[in-house]
């Protein structure tokens, strides 16, 4: 059984610190297309997402053609594994479980780098994993900002990265889902070296910065003509539903809301950062709209008896019990989590 | 690129006969639940579809632990075929392609039988499709009734089809998407054999039933719990939105609009037939919600004129110009359709 976070359906009620989802919720414009679309649902969706992909081309600023829209990243991941079934691929560990699964799904050997040590923030194992980048090696995956760790690589590592991966004949697939969240992400996207490196392809989504994880839809870009076939090629050509389609083409114009919501996450996290720092945990990467540390084991079980769910991470690769990660989310709802952290941990009564 | 009906993206405003949705539309239950699902869209959906699987199991007298979910039928089918990997496959044409596709996508030997002989309603090659059943084969799909062709099968071909496959070790898909709009259902559905039968797998569909292909949401039976839980492993825990699941659930208790649907479905395809018979064309199946005929070629691009989109069935494989298949809709549409097919093939003038 998978087991996520965001998993509100055995936890009714709860506040869901588990699953990072932007706390200012779906921007006026996307409910307002999501409403409207319920008229269409009784006709296919357009294959291929061709307007979408317009409009998402036009918020990133590179060609229609050099994007491709999906049931989520998720499905985007495991369509662009299906088409390359790549024989060996590189991981590091702990991240995003779903490149693990997508590649098992075609019988890949994954080699996995564990890369976090324990007690800094520091993503170490930098030049080991890219030593690992040898002329065997089909596919290699790199979330930034990371998930769960929340740690941001700077662009200058990943440049390194490419251009090991395009010697070694590899594709190399950088997440950045989370990227969005980072106000710096202009500095680090790695969208200015697609045009030039055709092994490179990038991961993003809707999901987490318009909070609409329950219509599913993620994108990926590229500028490998022939591999972007290909994925369509081993995809149902209706994949992306309607209701997703339309919100995606309103989603893609809120800059303005994309902007607010850095603001707001950078407010809420600096607040939430300083509360933490009284409690006995310890902090690890917060780049993204989620922070990650380390308490004592079984710290999700005691604040469920607060309706507060957040995501043990023991279940990642290269964790175990004690690792956590929350989103950040809104000063009141916040404001509760601390108070049940502080009950848990310092068995400070809850007002 | 693709080419299938519903395409209304590149004919605004048409009438739509060229997908085979129900023409009473979508029933106000799973509307209102569609409606209420948006607010609900801020949190992922349950990952294996949970509860949806319940309810669908009820609907359908199987055990949850039966029924597998899917973004689409056509998600059911690429799953079902990544989690098997079948090194040889037989199908029929023409038919659904997408069984082709998803074959190929996993570089499967696919070969075809065509089983459609011209001036007669009847599939041929009956017993040479059987005899394609060796111990080499490793999966078999069948459409029943098919599409586009129409045709319906009888219970007795399918058994003796599925006790070759046993015996072959082979996967039986039978793929009954358009079964409920046959009223002899309960005769035909290879339902009463799955308990028996852990090679048989069923794929079944929301969306033609309840109007609502722009939702997404499929679904397959199978005994073989180990079968379906690899096909939960090579697919993305979220593939079913929040919305599709519960459409779903709404619609699984619709039992009276199938119902009624079914008496709709056959009063105005007895009055397409009767008129249809006017005029110069060759009717072959119409056991499900469409008619397929044969008619001189270009009959698409000429009913263009009339905002008429009928499906050209030309890139089926096995079929060539002139074969088409049209959905039977209300009888106001079906009138505009009858008059736009006299205007062309017996140049009577449009009112």
């Amino acid at each position: 059984m998978h087991k996520h976070g965001g998993d509100i359906y055995s936890h009714p009620n709860f506040i869901d610190f588990s699953a990072n989802i932007n706390f200012l919720g779906v921007p006026e414009a996307v409910k307002k297309a999501t409403q409207s679309a319920l008229q269409e649902i009784t006709h296919y969706p357009q294959p291929g997402s061709v307007r979408l992909c317009q409009t998402v081309a036009e918020m990133e600023h590179v060609t229609p053609e050099q994007v491709i829209c999906g049931n989520g990243a998720a499905d985007v991941i495991f369509s662009l594994v299906l088409a390359e079934k790549p024989k060996k691929a590189l991981i590091p560990a702990p991240t995003f479980q779903e490149y693990e699964q997508s590649l098992l799904s075609v019988d890949c050997q994954v080699e996995v780098v564990n890369t976090l040590k324990e007690k800094t923030s520091e993503i170490v194992s930098e030049e080991s994993f890219l030593d690992k980048v040898m002329d065997d090696i089909d596919m290699v995956f790199f979330c930034n900002p990371n998930n769960p760790t929340g740690l941001l690589k700077e662009r200058e590592y990943l440049l390194r990265l490419l251009q090991k991966c395009e010697k070694a004949g590899a594709r190399l697939v950088v997440d950045e889902c989370f990227l969005d969240f980072v106000s710096e992400a202009e500095d680090v996207t790695m969208k200015p070296f697609l045009e030039k490196y055709k092994c490179l392809f990038l991961v993003k989504a809707f999901t987490k910065m318009f909070a609409i994880p329950g219509i599913r839809l993620g994108y990926g870009l590229s500028s490998d003509k022939s591999l972007l076939e290909k994925m369509k090629q081993v995809t149902q050509p209706w994949n992306v539903s309607v209701i997703a389609q339309e919100a995606g083409m309103a989603a893609a114009k809120e800059l303005g809301f994309m902007e607010r919501t850095r603001e707001a996450v950078a407010e809420e996290k600096g607040y939430l950062l300083e509360e933490l720092k009284q409690l006995p945990v310890e902090i690890y990467g917060h780049a993204a709209n989620f922070i990650f540390f380390k308490a004592e084991k079984g710290l999700e079980k005691k604040l469920e008896q607060y309706h507060i769910l957040i995501r043990d991470c023991s279940n990642f690769r290269g964790l175990e019990e004690g690792w956590y990660r929350i989103a950040v989310r809104s000063r009141t709802e916040n404001q509760t989590l601390l108070q049940g952290m502080r009950a848990v941990l310092l068995a400070e009564k809850v007002l």
